[in-house]
């Protein structure tokens, strides 16, 4: 039996659309709506939600939270991985602060997001948690972006704007 | 065998997801893929894609240019029905313009359009198309809203904002 | 406020994925989480779930039940329309069948099906049910069969079985 | 870069509505629909349509025939994972003689399938396959089920039809 938690800090990934406004916005995790499609054998999930927020506006303050957070998570008896979802913006600044300093890690801690909401018809979000959960079970302890088919391990992993995805530098 | 053109003017109903800026935008009618999903027989189906704009941001001349180009439509040979693509906040603007312009209707002339994009897994946008499609062949002439299970006919029809919907003042 | 009932009998439109044989089978109605799909306004609807069965199998017992119940239920007071959901073999029988015993006839009496189960994704289940109900406020009273952007009448309607549709005779 | 060969035999993931008897069965692949839905970044698929068979009725001839055609793909230049679309119900046996056969892995081999249809909406069958693909990229050599979140290595995994997964022995 795999323990796993599940860290939500908004993005795009959890963007969901304002009737009033004729907008996309992060008000709520729809983790819980995401994970309802998949079958998961012998696996414990725990949903932590932390925040909702697009990752461009994420502060300093904010990060100093996630990592606290997973630290916290870290230390629970069992746990077998640490899943973020996170805008995909500043996701590898929150990846390379984790990395930094996060020593000793046990097990994988793993950030991922979507390029389309996951409200919308052609999204990557679940493809994306999908894979990031697959992945606890799989990759040995480090930080790591996983997306689009692909593991990334920090430090030094960076959004391609251009090409809308993740990649070494 | 029924005849029906399609003009499109933009709306929420026809609003796609831009990954680059992450908003919702009108740039292209994606009415051709909608009508992908579903089956129509005995029907010829025209599509005019006249403007991609949401309507909130249409002028008087985009008004007189929907009128001219539904006029024109209506002198086509063999047509048994016009729709009219739209966004939702002006269109009760633009239909009672229709109404009062277009005199000795001899077949119906329906406007729609949805609260939430099509690109959006919870859309209202393919069932008020569907109800508009099968509207074409059962109204009698005059000019409509059809929407969420009902026909509105022109004049006074207007969007109730708060529910959502339209309705008779 | 329209008041609509809705009788169940199975058919393809209803038939669900039996994972322990691997078949489809009509099992229970699935109408209500397709009428989640829709948004009506003004609706009062009734589900009433008479029979599951594949309409290759109802019998004459069967046919004169759905005539009681119809019958029943065009006696209930503020009822504006009768849908009727049944598999496409033999939908036309029973539409015939009521259409000769259904006298005076106030309000219409709207038979539907699919030819693809709902759950499945290219399914034409949700597009019929979309017009048959949208056909209750629009149709004069008579016996109908309302699919694939058709309302066709009894008597004198027939399944074309080569391009699995419903015409006249 | 990796290099994935995708070889298809059929199975329940791949069973497709037959609209002329109403059944569901194996015609031809539609790994590629499937794989439309997906983002592989860095991914070179080739998919090898084998053959189209309920895994009940595949013979020891059939089982040959894809251990050859493993073998023959595990001898491309530059091959990272071969994927083997496969239904559940005699995936093992499949597995068993793979893994007794295929002396000196150099990448995974990975089986894998659905509970239910792709073409149905409430489908296993996509997680799988994404599971799987992310799978070949960071399995140690060996025959693999990939399925439910898991990844189970051969020898000694069988399914669980009660529980509709796989599990180790």
């Amino acid at each position: 039996m795999r323990k796993i938690t599940i860290v939500t800090t908004g993005g795009t990934l959890e963007k969901v659309y304002d009737d009033a406004t004729g907008t996309l916005v992060n008000r709520h995790s729809n983790v819980a709506h995401m994970l309802s499609g998949l079958r998961l054998e012998e696996t414990r999930l725990c949903i932590h939600e932390l925040m909702n927020k697009d990752s461009l506006h994420m502060t300093d303050e904010d990060r100093e939270l996630i990592l606290s957070t997973v630290r916290g998570v870290l230390g629970e008896p069992g746990i077998t991985g640490v899943l973020v979802l996170h805008g995909t913006d500043t996701m590898c600044v929150t990846g390379e602060k984790l990395c930094a300093e996060l020593a000793g890690l046990a097990v994988p801690v793993i950030l991922t997001g979507a390029m389309r909401p996951f409200e919308m018809k052609d999204s990557d979000a679940l493809q994306n948690l999908t894979e990031a959960l697959f992945a606890t079970s799989v990759l040995a302890p480090g930080v790591y972006v996983v997306s689009h088919g692909r593991a990334l391990r920090f430090p030094g992993v960076v959004k391609n704007r251009e090409k809308r995805t993740f990649e070494h530098v």
